[in-house]
């Protein structure tokens, strides 16, 4: 990282914002308990929370997205099944292996231009020959980071359902930004989220909690997902901590995720005004790609002037806006990086 | 639980401690950064100081107990591989096969009485032949949980490190109660924990931190386990709200985990002068089982007479001392359960 | 292994069978196809008769007992589960870890003295709570292998399986040498077989083919079974060829042990009137286990002296009968043995 | 399967081959003993021999090429890293996840037009960052099949060889066909086979046996992939009757191999005149994929007439060529075809 002194906007990730000071207080004030025993308050006012917000018999709240979704991808598959998901899903790409390690299942890919893939692909990826993998579960991400943070249309998910629905097949979202995805297409959370079986929301990116992630299904998922959550080390005791900071991250969280976007809009048109090969059709949240030759020593240069980035590829840098970057960290950094 | 109004003493665990105003405290005040990029510094000062008193190079915060043991077990095993472990080991006991579904390896038992296994007994386990699972790891518990407690003699420790080191095989501790059992034998921790290649050391227990364990081992270790810890799904963002008040927990817990000893000692004491069948033998640090017949029922009276704790077993009623029960508490128990 | 010339019987195991001269045709002339299509006509013939001699629906031909038995257990199970077996069962103590590695699951060992274990120590080996690896499957072993080929008694077999239908688990039999157990019992296979969900049946022990064993259960499970044998490798083309010997070991072979388990008593009884020590009571089948100090020292100098046989245990050396030990064979191994 | 008396050819696949009278007569004459103690004589005469005509060390004979392959792929890799494997690889396109399920890793793709990757996009795909899943293994496929039998050239191969040796990562072959491609290059197996650290040869598709594959490697490797090769469950005991036919079909197999490419060749030609959309340039070994519209009722139309095929995919009719194919089967083929 560069010296903070001169830091002038973190753009590497969303994940990089740190608790504001409503949510300290929270965490200094909350009522907890032992949560392997189901007795922290606070966490389960959030799980309640979050399952309402999307329109979800309960939830149960977790360390990481990734834990969150491979939970998720456990309750739904047995082993040796398939994972039918988009090209670049997270689940395959960040996740570590870890749908193989502890599910036994292998990802199916579908293309998926700007992060979208169409029903008729998803469905011609199921796969019934006793001599194949069986298709146990098609998973999406929305919005679909490694294509730039864009969002899948309503009627496209929509979609997808009927397909799982015909075939019997279950229906997982990574939201991880799920709430950026509802705020770009300016409908409620539930409107996205009430299509799945199971869905994982992500509070510690653009929302700004420091930690935690909520998988929210039927009650009788979430008990089984406890046991899946207790086998990979995510029972935690007092975690009400966490998810009191969380409680705050999700009040305040979806209205700035909005300015969030305008911002990126604008930096991304400073980037092309400035002759910087961005393609704006992918440029639908708080995430841009940016075609930069050189990609690691461009991005080592701007972290070096105080606007932290992240190559991702050899040709590629990726800047990721959120509540703590505000307007003037914004000109500041369109000044660097257009320089 | 039953009604707060009414409580005496919780005795079900040491987990079910909550933060203390000095932990609330720093939580509040703590520098955090991503830790997934390396870059929360409060987390990276929790674990330098553990790897400091526990005489290792380097440590990794994790969000429970089950994930440090797990990752071990995966950072020295390959899969089909046997973990030669005490008969009741939490490990096998309460970790639900996470060992098998992610590390693809079964457990071998060795006898110990009082959680104490022979040094011979476990070079007898060690499997060498190419019809049956080799030995692929030796992994202790100390204090072991299961067996009330107890606390691993140092001559024994040293045994069974040299049978290790003999036969090339790597050794772990489950030091989810380690603090506990260097009190309880009056070295410093190093003394017990610098005899293994890793140790698990838990934070929430005795020492009352809401959330978090570390493990500890080489520095090239550590770095292989942030890989298996973001696999799990526990690389967490501004972990440094925890790893704070894991801090305060380090500082405060050992020198009050001395009061839980005699205060344990002392529920022992009076528990079998009142006629209850209590090993004391197995006394040796925070734990008692006592053999109650009907012990369900049991403990669900005292419960609701405000003194809670825990069947395990049919026959067999658990008390856990912790620095949220004093001496006024710990009278007030005393008479429900002699009553 | 000796010089064949010197050979006088080979007590290692009832694995070493050769192929008889009606096998060594049968194989020659046998019908085959591609049986990965199902087109082999020999191997459906094997799959029905075995299918129709336990009791059940249909079969599946797999090469070799391990891979029935672990096949059994992926039908059964979904990962982090226990299997509940005895002490000492060769899915656990043989199979190398492929119970944890394929299918995640952990063993929980219920005592069996003798190699039977009692019903009610089955129960209360189950697991229900949240906090534990709840309870997959129920699997036995008859005869058992380790414990000296012992028999459970056909009313303990019917008490396991009423425990198994009121806790709603199933019970598969690990068969390897069931067909053993039945003429010991002297009752028809199926009344053994017939009581479990699956059941593996091997015919390259006692019953002398060359290669191959055969997992019953119902149709579906052996639909689902096709899937999970194909994954480890099981799916043979023209096995018809392995097939048709198995379908003379199937005929010829039953009538055989009952002399096998004759040789076996003689066997014992001029080992003990030689000072050895040999539980009588657990010579049942075709296996012996003596008590010799030095084990592996006394099983390399009768070896070297033309009787093979292994030492399991620095104390134990086991001997096994099977129909390439005739009576002039078995005269001279007493005649070496008891020098 | 249509009816016998019907049949003009069964051009499904190289599998479905019946053992000639030569493999009848060797099965039946074989010398044979316990393999999964090492002593069946004519396993091990095959194992050397596969071995000598590869250029490795020593080899692993196993029921089928799913086993070698997930054998070898057990043997280089560890949990959670990534196999890099051509686009359409038989080891994720046809082996049912057990790369997931048994070795807990997943694939990572590599462009490969008509079925060959190039050695830049192999380093491509080599993944380093501790956030993503370390490259494990790099496993090619030669011929490949999905790509219709294409051959990979020599300097390519050379090429992934220095990608490998430079990046450090081990190099396997799923050689089920690599005979077909050694024949097509025209040059001797090790040619090919030389250049990998461990190579699957499969003796039951073009060659004829009736089961099997041998799995070639250095001593070491194949001391730890007999381990592997019990946990699948590929111990077999009298293995011997099945190698007896696999060195007949090592023997007998090759100079056939070359009349089944120009028969294919002729096959592909007629179909092309009669207006069938082949790609010419995919026809180099045995193997002919026809775009056909309704491939199904297509296919099932010409095995009612006595032609056996399989569609793959909804407008692809796939024709695989082999021994059991002479020039007269193969002109009732054409005639039917291009009816």
């Amino acid at each position: 990282m560069t010296d903070p002194a001169r830091l002038i906007a973190d753009l590497r990730s969303d994940t990089v914002t740190t608790p504001t000071p409503a949510m300290r207080e929270a965490m200094a004030q909350a009522p907890v308990g032992d949560d392997v025993y189901g007795e922290d308050p606070t966490v389960n006012e959030l799980q309640a929370e979050v399952a309402r917000l999307t329109g979800h018999e309960a939830g149960l709240f977790m360390p990481s997205g990734t834990m969150t979704n491979q939970v998720a991808i456990a309750l739904h598959t047995r082993r040796g099944e398939e994972v039918i998901c988009a090209e670049g899903s997270h689940i395959y790409e960040w996740e570590l292996g870890m749908m193989a390690t502890f599910s036994g299942v292998v990802p199916r890919f579908v293309p998926a231009p700007l992060g979208v893939p169409a029903p008729e692909d998803v469905r011609a990826a199921i796969r019934r020959s006793i001599h194949q993998s069986p298709s146990g579960l098609i998973s999406l991400e929305n919005t679909h980071n490694k294509a730039g943070g864009t969002v899948i249309p309503l009627d496209v998910l929509a979609g997808i359902r009927a397909v799982a629905t015909e075939e019997g097949l279950p229906l997982h979202l990574d939201g991880a930004r799920v709430v950026n995805a509802a705020v770009a297409l300016n409908v409620p959370l539930r409107d996205v989220t009430g299509l799945f079986d199971t869905v994982s929301v992500c509070l510690s990116k653009g929302l700004g909690a420091p930690v935690g992630s909520v998988l929210v299904g039927s009650a009788a998922q979430m008990r089984q997902a406890h046991r899946y959550r207790k086998m990979m080390g995510g029972g935690m005791r007092q975690a009400g901590v966490l998810a009191a900071a969380a409680l705050v991250a999700l009040r305040e969280g979806p209205t700035r995720l909005a300015e969030d976007h305008r911002r990126t809009r604008e930096l991304a048109h400073a980037l092309v005004n400035a002759g910087f090969d961005v393609n704006l059709n992918a440029v639908q949240t708080n995430i841009i790609y940016a075609a930069v030759p050189d990609a690691a020593a461009h991005a080592a240069r701007w972290t070096e002037q105080g606007v932290l980035c992240n190559a991702l590829g050899p040709d590629s840098v990726r800047f990721v806006l959120h509540h703590q970057v505000d307007d003037e960290a914004l000109a500041g950094a369109i000044r660097v990086l257009t320089a």
